[in-house]
Parts: structure tokens; C-alpha cells; sequence
């Protein structure tokens, strides 16, 4: 169960109710009024508390469970122990996140402005937001409703952030446009002036960056993660676009709608990805790249060219991935014959 | 045109002034009196404003342009459209960079003192600074002239900070001398204690980390950027030096003059950088290297021993750029064959 | 010396004393009444201060030292010059760092609560417990005594922090339940949701991510290093770790104790390492792996299968050190005898 000092759990749910939440089939109907108090992990899921079975490496803990209940894949359904019914879903771990939003529900905001919060008189900002500690909001900037600004966030002059945004402690947001649903997570930092010089005998040359960054609904950018405001142009990140902890994105940078940026990934100006990539941690990026929609780019892999759409990457350079693993093992193979001669 | 909600555009200014503020020549006298509004990226600029082509990547955009004028080299003044001044110079990204600055100055620091900031009295804070909401300066702080220290900065007790220098929100400093013109971006902690204990069977045994940290005049650090102070010998970073995102200096690092550290890069304990080095974004270098003047570390890259002057390397572990390109060409070809044989 | 702007020196004390609070042995029991007034580098040392040779590379230093002592192995002490002492110790690192704490002891704390810190009245803080301007610190959390809440950290509701603890600058705790001797640097961000959603046509679900994370007796955490918090099982980590800066963990990851995590190492969702794992800079894991105690991997390496115990791994994707070894040698072989050929 999750630590109490921690978490407020809602419920209790009928299998029934659970079963109507995530679209699951109950494998037993007449199970239907059986009550859970809770979700929770596979491992430990006990008589009163609801699970899941994703991935089939965990297949043994399935059958040797003692939970009330597991969302389960229909074809694995079959594989319970008894006692323990099974609602069918063709994605148990969507069913299991709907039903982990029900026990424990998004607080409901209320109004709040922190005494030592200092707001700009032309600022505005919806109902219903709460504002804390040391939050500084400067000039004509625009706050949608239902919104929070957590504590010691620094939002500089003319940034917009829609309806429903939470930003978190010590972030700081310049030059921004953003949607709906943005969630960003401490220390993040967006819309400072990217890295842009001209090299010359004297030194180095500021360029003026005179771009934005713009942010479509529904975002979320990980904690102490960078983004750079376009040097003209824009920087973009499209809807629904998740991204990770300690990610960079230099100025100009285009994200597609829906993109996965996992952790530490670094994409350097002006490169492009379309929607639906997904990049491992640690990847980087060279500039002025065009990555297709659909891509994914492996862990760790350097992308030094552009990359088609539905193309899968890996290495440093990056290659295809059967041509990466072809490498792979034969480097492995001459080692080990090298080896055995010596 | 850049947003007016972020951004203040000063002029117009003819293409004569903008000639002799650039050190251009206009291929046409005759337009030194056109007037433009604005500079704007060289494929949207219009008839009003003012861009520059400096690859040639981009020569067709310039063939098509529709600027009032371009900053462009000599050699490729000839292909300009109709109707489109050009101002010959042999760095266009240079002329562009000052004719930005025109257009858009950095604004003159008016003196401020936040309500809420707290400054220790012994603290000597100089002419025209303006001091933001929540920072924190403590004991025998000395701040130069025409600084401004941006929202919930902490500067430790001791620190000097030269003239005309900008601390960013949320950032920390302590143990750090530091010289004029200084810009640092959002939450970069400059002078915590660097990594040292000592390996015992009882634990980790930590060694005061006794050193300092200087910067010289005119250096820039990201945004998130960290660097140890010195636990003996100090860390040093030279003039004229930019240093990205998310970078890591480890204590006793020494960066020379007029270096370029991309994001995400990281410098182990006691390596030393020579003048006008360049490091690629997420390379990462072992302790107690030398690394050459002039010599460029490609992204991603792995330096595990010293890389003499002007060397330029590649790869984990880095080698020169040359054989990292035969190895690689190599590795390529024979997983080709490997494939096709299968 | 060390800047008195900055640091403080103790003592003075006699080798006598030096060579009993580090258990060494004097080369000359005559010169125990002999007094020093400071530690010092090998290089910098004069004949009033102590220092120490630990690596063989910097022999000729020592050889030529002006120190008026040097803690040297047993073996090297033969080496010193004329009019030098030497303290013979198998680990003169460890004896420097125990000097050097006998002249730079910790300061001791004194009660102080800032009057700009908004402290929940339901928190319970120890005695002797200094509290920073901006400080945030929510229900019910509890601190124990002798502890520093530096400038602008939030801590969240419920979060229990053990005696001795020092909360650096900016950093944010959530979800979280740690021991004694914390050192938390400045930005950390520890106890953030992490990253999970399920994906689904209509976009990626949040998964509501309800454990914690624990962080046993005397941890330290980088500047800027993110630890997510749990999914539902907890986030761990073990006693006596030692993590840099710029570190990212993800949701349940296990670190055994004194394990030490070099900067901008990312370890991906559910990953296990044992105790006394090290990893070098840069390196990434791959999620749901098994990382043996006393395993080394080295910088930069790219891990993305277990890893037994006491296994020494590198590159990416990480292997056993000694194929790495020859991979990388006959690549540069067959590259050099191929660049010959051309």
C-alpha cells in the first residue's frame, strides 16, 4: 500500500466498477460486486489490492500471486491461480494506470497566492490558481485557470502558460508560448538564450537570440532539463510530447507531437524530429538534422546524419540497428579469436 | 520580426549605418539611405529587413530572398535576386551579430534592491546593480559595478564578481573569484565541494575540498552547468571561455582561454584544456589530462589520454579524427559483408 | 594556504599530534614536537606545511619537496629530501584527508531560522538546526538535529530527514524518507514523479507513481542530480553511497551501499546494483538489469545486460574490460594497416 504519510487513497472500487473505468472484461462476471481497496505492485499485491501482468518476464510472480485481482493480457488470462480473477484488457498497463488515476485522484486546486509570491499588477491569471512561496511573475505575463506555479518558480515578462499547467519548484520559464496541460518538473529551465556566437580574432560575438519557445497541450519536460529559445526562428515541442530528466534542446530545436526524449538526451540546434520518435537516454543529436516520423533512436546512439521515418538507430555513429548489431558481434567474435591466439 | 511581447527592436537604421557599424560594403552605394525595420532569418526576411547567408547550404533561400539586404561573402554577392542589396563581408554571421546588437542593445541596468533580497552588510555592491527578488549574499561579498542578480541567487560568503555581470535565477556561487562581465544562466552551481574522500574499509572519507574557483573576464556557463571548486589547487576557467548546458567541470579542471565546452559535456578531476579548445556536446574526458591548444574533441567522444595542439579526436575511446573515420568506414563494410553472406 | 576569504585554518599542531590523529608513523621520533601550520599541495607545500604523495607519478615532486612533512607509503619514505619528515602511512590520502579535517574542521551549527522561511507548523525540527531564508518545509515533515536547510530548499509534506543532514541550496525533496548524514549539493531534485505513462493511441496515460524513495545513513548527492521516486515499489539507496553531480536515477532503481556513482552516469527504471559498484562518467543502464557487487564500469560505458559481481565492464554496449581492450586495439590496427594500404 503506498505510505500514508505520502499518498491520500480514494476507493474502495467493486471489480465491477474497475472493470467499467478501464474497459476490461471480467473473466468471472459474478465477481462483479468484489471490492479492492487498492493498487499495487505485482510482487505484493495481497486479497484486497488489484495488479497487473505486462510483460511476460514476469509471468511466474502472475501465477504465484495472491492479489484479488490482475489486469491481464486475455491470452495469459487462463494462467491465474485460483482465487484470483483476472480482467482482460489488450493493454494491462493502460487498464492498471486508469485504475491507479481512480484510487488516487489529482487534487482539485484552490486558490491560493502565498503572501510572499510577487506578481506584476499586469499580469494575469485564472481562476482557481495557486501560487507559492517566492514565485516571481513578471510583466503582462498570462496564466490560464486551474493552474499551479510552485515554489521560488521564476516566470519572466510576456509568457503565456494555458489552462491546467503545472510548474514546478525553482523552474524558470522566459520567452514562452505555451498550451494547455504542461507539466514541468523542478529546476527545468526554458527559454534562455541558446549558445549562439560568431567565432572572430576579438572573440566570441553574442548573436542576439530573438526566438521563442513554444509548447503545444499536454508536455512534459523532466526535471533540471534545458530548452533553448530559437535564435530567430523558433523552438517547438509538440503536443503531447513527453521529456525526461536532464535533456537538452538547443535553439531551434523541433520536437514532434508525441515524442519520448528519455533522460540526459542532447539535440543540438536546429536538428528536427517528427511525431512519434523516441530517443534513449543519452543519445545525442548533431545540429541541423532532420529525424522521420516514427524513428527511434537507441541509448547512448550519436546521430550525425538524418534519419528516415520508422528508421530504428544505434551507435556512436549511428547506424541501423541489424547493421549496429552485425558490428557488434563480429568486433566480438575477432576479439575473442584474437584472444584465443595469443 | 521578433515578438513583441518578449523582445524591443531599436532603429531603423539605413544600410549605410548599418555598414559602418558592421565594417560591410554595400555592393550598391546607392542604397546606403534605403532604410530597413529589423533583422529576420533568411527565409522569412522581407522587403524592410535585413539577413545574412553564411552557408552555402543555404545559397537557394538566398537566390529567392526577399530581403531588403543580406550580409553575405564577397564571392557570392553575384547571385543575389533583383531588388536585394548586399553588404559584402568576409563573416556575415559576425555582420549579422553586430547589425542584431543594433537592433536590439541589451538594456542599461537601472539600480534595485529587491524588498525580499538579503545582502549581508559587509557585503560592497557597486554602481547601477540590480539586485532581484530572494537572492542571498552573504559576508565581505564583493559585486562590481552594473551587475544584475537575477531572482534567488545565492552567493556565498567571500565572492567577487567583476563589473557589468549577470547571475542567473536560482543560481549558486561560493568560493569563487570571479572576473568582469561574467553571464550565468539559470541554476548553474559554480564552487561546490568537488568529489574527494578517500577509500577506507570503513567508508568514504571525505577531504576538504580547500581550493577556489576563478574565472576570468567575459566567460559564459549554461544554464544547470556545474563546477567544482578546487580541493587544494583551484579550478580555473580562462577568458573569453563559453561553456553550455548542463556541463560538469570536476575539481582542479583548468579551461584556458576562449574555449567552447558544448552541453552536456564532462571534465574529470585535474585535466587542464589549453586556449581555443573545442569539445563536442556529451564528450567526456578522464582526469588529470593535458589537452592542447586548438585541439577539437568531436561529440561524444571519450579522451582517456592527452591530445596534443590543433589534434582533433573522435570516438569512446577518442582517436584521431581520421582513423576514427577508417575504423568506422572499416566496421561498416565488413557487417555489410557479413550480411550479404548470410 | 587555503583563502582565508573562504576558509578558516585551525591548529597550529605538531607532527606528533598529526601523526597520532592519522595512526602514522613518525620516520624521525625527534621531530614530533615539530609544528605545522597547514595543509598543502605536493607542489605547493612549504617548510611550515604538511602534504601528502599517494601516486608514484608525482614521485619527483616529492623528491624535491620543500614540505616540512609528507605523509608517504612505508616503502617511498627512503625518497624524502633532507629536512623533510615523512609520516609513513599505507593509505596517505586517508591520513591528508584526516589532517586536513583537523585543520578545517565542520563548523558547528547554530539554531537559526530565517525569518523569510515558511515552516508548516505540524513539522517537527531538531535542535540545532539552522534554516535558510526562503526555506519551504510542509506538513508533517520531520528533521533531525544539528541539520542545515540551506537557502530556497523545499521539502514536502511527510518527508523525514535524519541528524546531521545538509540540504543544499535550491535543492526539492518529495516522497522521501532518508537517514542521517544526508549531504544533498545544490539543485538536486530528489522524489519527483517519474517517468511512466502507458502508451495508447490517444496519447501517453500518467501512471500515478506511488512509492518512494529511501535513502539510508550518510549519502551524498551531486549538484543538479535528479532521483525519481518510486512507481510503487521505492527508489533505494544504500549507505555510505557517494553520487556526483548530474546523475539521474529513474523510479525504482536500487543502489547498494558506499557504491560511487560518477558524474552524469543515467541509470534507467528498476535497475539493481549491489554494494560497492562503481561507475564511471557518462555510463548508462539500461532498465531492469542486475549489477553484482564490487562491479566496475567504466566512463562512458553503455550497460544493457547484468553485470556479475566483481565484473569490470566498458564501452557501449558494455563488455568484460579485457575484450573491450582488444576490440578497440585491433580496430586501431586493422584501421592503420588499411590507412597504409591507401
Amino acid at each position: 500500500m503506498a505510505d500514508k504519510r505520502f499518498f491520500t487513497v480514494a476507493g474502495p472500487f467493486t471489480l465491477g466498477q474497475l472493470a467499467e473505468i478501464t474497459g476490461s472484461e471480467l473473466s468471472d462476471p459474478a465477481a462483479a460486486s468484489r471490492v479492492v481497496n487498492d493498487v499495487a505492485p505485482l510482487q505484493e499485491a495481497n486479497e484486497d489490492q488489484i495488479t497487473f501482468l505486462d510483460n511476460r518476464k514476469y509471468a511466474d510472480y502472475f501465477r504465484n500471486s495472491k492479489a484479488a485481482a490482475v489486469f491481464v493480457k486475455p491470452e495469459m488470462a487462463g494462467e491465474a491461480p485460483a482465487g484470483t480473477v483476472t480482467l482482460k484488457n489488450k493493454n494491462p498497463y493502460k487498464a492498471y494506470a486508469l485504475a491507479a488515476q481512480a484510487f488516487y485522484p489529482s487534487k482539485v486546486r484552490e486558490e491560493y497566492r502565498a503572501p510572499t509570491a510577487v506578481i506584476d499588477p499586469t499580469a494575469t491569471i485564472g481562476p482557481n490558481c495557486h501560487i507559492e512561496h517566492g514565485v516571481v511573475i513578471g510583466k503582462n505575463v498570462k496564466i490560464g485557470a486551474n493552474c499551479r506555479i510552485q515554489a521560488q518558480a521564476v516566470i519572466r515578462d510576456g509568457v503565456e502558460i494555458g489552462d491546467d499547467s503545472d510548474v514546478g519548484v525553482n523552474c524558470y520559464i522566459s520567452h514562452a508560448i505555451i498550451g494547455k496541460k504542461l507539466k514541468l518538473h523542478p529546476g527545468a529551465v526554458i527559454g534562455r538564450q541558446g549558445f549562439g556566437f560568431a567565432i572572430d580574432p576579438t572573440g566570441y560575438i553574442p548573436v542576439p537570440q530573438l526566438g521563442r519557445v513554444l509548447i503545444e497541450d499536454d508536455v512534459e519536460i523532466g526535471a533540471n532539463s534545458t530548452v533553448d529559445r530559437g535564435s530567430g526562428p523558433d523552438t517547438v515541442i509538440g503536443r503531447g510530447t513527453r521529456i525526461d530528466n536532464l535533456v537538452q534542446l538547443g535553439h531551434n530545436v523541433k520536437i514532434g507531437k508525441f515524442c519520448v526524449i528519455v533522460s540526459q538526451t542532447g539535440i543540438s540546434g536546429s536538428t528536427q524530429l517528427g511525431d512519434y520518435v523516441m530517443t534513449g537516454g543519452q543519445s545525442g543529436f548533431a545540429g541541423h538534422l532532420q529525424i522521420g516520423s516514427g524513428a527511434k533512436v537507441a541509448a547512448q546512439s550519436g546521430v550525425m546524419r538524418d534519419v528516415g521515418s520508422q528508421e530504428e538507430v544505434m551507435g556512436s555513429p549511428a547506424v541501423p540497428i541489424r547493421q549496429f548489431m552485425r558490428q557488434t558481434a563480429m568486433a566480438s567474435k575477432m576479439a575473442t579469436k584474437k584472444g584465443n591466439e595469443e
